[in-house]
């Protein structure tokens, strides 16, 4: 506890990756939790897939860069 | 809100991609909710990923479509 | 197949889920997939578990109506 | 984008879901993403409900504490 | 790894969550997979927020018992 | 019911898929659910993706192999 599931577009650098680990467990932390018990786990979609306001993302939003 | 997930399997095409996510947002925006407001994500899964009754669906449901 | 998680604020009318889970069925029968197929799932979050922008919905949204 | 999904054990104070919810939200905006795109929802799930290592978190961390 | 998300209708007993959580549990340390690292969700849903083939499980399968 | 989501690291052989989905499966046909309502999903995560304890699990659990 806590398992935390991060839907982000498909193009995260590896860099980006690990900030987003390691600041979404120091989180939990900073709360008492302790390290170990924090699982963070990144589901990478397709911006093809993903929609918004019911367009795609990959033409709505072609525009903006993932990390 | 809301937030939709779509698990299907994989091998949709971009145009079956896009009637799921325009179809799915407008059930929503029928019932007043601002269209900005509807995400829709959609998770393609390989058919030997998907499991029914107990068997892969590569196997079991080997002859039918994806859309 | 498929399988549809749909995250939604808690107090949905009954009426309302009839709705999303009809609507959502209907997108992927008009696909050609078999009406029996399609799983919707719907999963109400109460107002104050769902942030925003940083905030959460309870108070950043506190006077948008739930259907 | 992103949405995060956060599993949690029953019971968190409506200030430690202040601070989770404002903590990950942080995350994504030091490294460039605009609040208000990210979105952060917080399943609680009954101890019970949880299992680590074949058995309910209910008995076998009965004693720890939700924050 | 692994984290097993299990959806099921509200009303399981808690002889049956005990079971559900072992067992999983036990086909992943059959395949050498460490007890420890196995965690096991279960999400209740109330039967009338799951539906099938458009229909509400409350009123489709309203005579199904849950275990 | 039940819908099953197995998140494991990528890797999984077909024999091991095999033996994830029927013996999840059996875990419900042995409570009285019919196998034909069983369905399970396997999402493979590739292990950079995955963190624990903060850290990538292919950094931090590099030498684990997967079934």
């Amino acid at each position: 506890m806590p398992v935390v599931h991060v839907m982000v577009w498909k193009g995260f650098s590896n860099a980006a990756k690990k900030r987003v680990i390691a600041g979404i467990t120091n989180v939990f932390v900073e709360m008492g939790v302790p390290r170990e018990a924090v699982e963070v786990i990144l589901h990478e979609v397709p911006k093809e897939n993903w929609g918004v306001g019911g367009e795609q993302a990959s033409e709505r939003l072609k525009d903006v860069q993932v990390p």
